[in-house]
């Protein structure tokens, strides 16, 4: 189930591939243009220039936009720059301003100065205004092709309207009504439309109490709007509930996909876990910057049991538990974050409170310590016969699971607090701190307690 | 911006509750029905058991299917328990039947077959079909409740079917083509519809390339395809394209949400990390079984480190870079799990190939295990003034980021191939397994080449 299967590709594409060998532009239009622009995009994007460069000739900028709406962003630069710049404007003009404004964005600034200037100028003044929002805001991800009608439209006039509008507008499965300020005051579902009478008024048919975003709300939080109640598309208002956007539901659905592959990328330590990989040196320098932050702080680990190496040349024993317990630490560690990240993304910890969360974490800590601290004092005593060996270690792991558990959850809830992405504390993150701390509280109380460790 | 705002909630609760004191049912329906069905069952969870009883009696089964609908599965097996068995009964008839059964899957079995006798034969068949299917499978959660046409049908005939379909229909965007064996041969939008001409053909509008799902594909793979394709919905056929079901948007962005917290809880090494916690044990006994796994695993790489003792002895100072090394080999291991595992969820490994990748996450190896190992190496000799070591941690951080890396990336990869969800190779498993390579890589040197090390 590739979505096409590969063979239908395969044979889809040596008919497109025949017709522009033998320049037949009909049978080549009658083919590409039968497939979804998603397929479409998957066969453009593996064609060499020149072929690019006949297709170009062949369609129109409409339907150049429609298979450059489905490529990466991130990939989709090189075919502008090959388009003759007339053209490549033309197509802008036709996209979705959403998509146009998140090319533009990937785009050098004297590029996109070139193509705006081209560009007709009512287009180029709906995607300067979009260009101004801020990333990840609603302002960012919204499009200005939706349909309005006017609270004393009767549906039959309204689905007249809807009908010339269809054609370039992202979604006509919702209609807004606006008053003559252009402020929002209710919304019609094209449902509701056909199953009312074609007499009646917008008025009497919409629902006055629409949901909207304001343009500078979070991308994540309208994401998580759009999901709880089932929208297909969402309007987006200004302080003064004018009219400026809509967001429709596939532009939620990429919003989802970044920010969980965002969270999942933090809590790995790796710049971004989903864009492919070309080759090792890619790859490589999106892992190094973390490994050498974790050299230095590993430095700094290191540098302290140095000071507990005279602890350690008397008890060379000690050193075998080093793993086990700042392994220990870094996992619990790593849960709690998970936990309190989450339950921030979620909204689940605004609505528990802050404070009832740290008790819970606590008692978590104080529970999975002292179930681990015991299992751990046994095996060590049965292993090396040395009880107070086996309490000391069992004792580290409780003071430590409490302690790391509590770093876990504080350091995303603080950074919440200040308004910085509780993500950014990822995952080696907090687990070198909490190596670190496990270290000083073992070591610590190695030290302290020396002489019965015999 | 909490969807309805806290404070709009409370008013709006307010008069609910006024009108719930004074047994005004119509103040009530005016009132709460206004809402939407997320708001409704936000207030309604919040509610006493008493008060509940009451709105069960004030609303129709219709009604609060739909608030049902909106409340979390593992959170609404108390509500069907308090209400009247029939009346439970017909609120699960009028609910989607998709979300009926995921429900049915959360109670007990006794339970469901009770609720089943007495609810009425027609809805009790549709959900007895969908319970057949595999969890997490396009079958498991896709709805019977989708509107159907004849390719023979003119569009005038269609509107009409439409119209009368609607309120049941879980979506009525888009409708399916069938022929008259019921197998799918078309789809038409609503936009489609609307915008044709009323005497035209459903056959002469229609498009035949329809994209479907089998009833067995996994539902990562079809919120895959609904985000590619920008869906609203998408048919799911058996092996014979007989239509069996459609899956709506809602339910790929709820699948999403579901399967991007199911990668992180395993990268974090934890049972469920978005269910929200009652209390520390029902927190501390998801995140233990890790744990204590954990715990054990260490132990062997103490008892591992134990058997240098006698180096140890020697060269305490060798116990000071434990941590470190052990920490680099388990983050980078956790890098290219999460590498990966995204690559093979993202389809991106399939198309890139196998031998490939793992021939780049040796590369990355070598590049981050090269720039690591020569600043530590550095760190070390200006520390400790003792270049030997230096070699020999460098040499250590070097060997060990090579194989880790390839371990992170190999271990989902055999996964994968033996159909095992490679996500279950968590961060923690994997993050301790390196642990115990790079142990024995530095020790094994180090007792190698001791004679060199003072």
């Amino acid at each position: 189930m590739e979505h096409l299967e590969d063979h239908e590709r395969r044979e889809v594409w040596n008919k497109v591939k025949d017709a522009l060998d033998h320049d037949h532009i009909d049978q080549f239009r009658a083919e590409f243009l039968e497939l979804h622009p998603y397929d479409q995009a998957e066969i453009f994007v593996g064609l060499d220039t020149e072929v690019r460069m006949q297709i170009y000739t062949y369609l129109s900028p409409e339907e150049i936009a429609d298979v450059m709406e489905h490529i990466d962003y991130d990939e989709i630069e090189p075919f502008f720059t090959e388009m003759d710049p007339r053209f490549a404007a033309q197509v802008f003009a036709e996209m979705s301003t959403d998509d146009a404004v998140d090319i533009f964005n990937e785009l050098e600034k004297d590029k996109v100065a070139s193509f705006l200037t081209i560009m007709d100028d009512e287009a180029a003044q709906e995607i300067k205004d979009l260009l101004h929002y801020e990333e990840k805001t609603a302002g960012s991800i919204m499009t200005t092709e939706f349909v309005v009608v006017k609270a004393t439209m009767t549906i039959r006039q309204a689905m007249v309207h809807l009908r010339t509008e269809a054609p370039d507008a992202e979604t006509i499965y919702y209609t807004y009504v606006i008053d003559e300020d252009k402020r929002l005051v209710g919304v019609i579902s094209l449902r509701d439309l056909i199953v009312s009478e074609e007499d009646w008024l917008i008025a009497d048919v919409m629902s006055e109490r629409v949901v909207s975003v304001s343009v500078g709300d979070d991308q994540e939080e309208v994401a998580r709007m759009v999901r709880d109640y089932d929208f297909l598309a969402l309007p987006v208002v200004d302080f003064q509930e004018h009219l400026l956007g809509i967001i429709t539901v596939d532009d939620i659905m990429d919003v989802m996909e970044e920010e969980a592959s965002d969270d999942y990328s933090k809590l790995a330590g790796i710049a971004d876990v989903d864009s492919p990989d070309e080759n090792a040196f890619a790859s490589a320098k999106k892992r190094l910057p973390w490994l050498v932050i974790l050299l230095f702080l590993g430095s700094l680990t290191a540098s302290l049991i140095g000071r507990f190496e005279e602890t350690l040349s008397v008890y060379p024993i000690l050193a075998v538990f080093i793993p086990l317990i700042a392994g220990m630490a870094g996992n619990t560690g790593t849960q709690a974050l998970a936990v309190a990240v989450r339950g921030i993304a979620t909204g689940e910890i605004d609505k528990q409170g802050k404070a009832k969360m740290m008790f819970r974490e606590a008692g978590t800590g104080v529970i999975t310590g002292v179930s681990c601290g015991v299992i751990i004092t046994l095996i060590v005593y049965f292993w090396q016969g040395n009880f107070f060996l086996g309490v000391l270690v069992g004792l580290s792991i409780l003071m430590t699971l409490i302690v790391a558990t509590l770093a876990g959850s504080l350091v995303p809830l603080i950074m919440h607090r200040f308004d910085i992405d509780p993500a950014v504390a990822s995952g080696p993150f907090i687990t070198t701190i909490n190596d670190i701390i496990s270290i000083l509280i073992y070591f610590g109380m190695a030290t302290a307690f020396m002489n019965l460790l015999i």
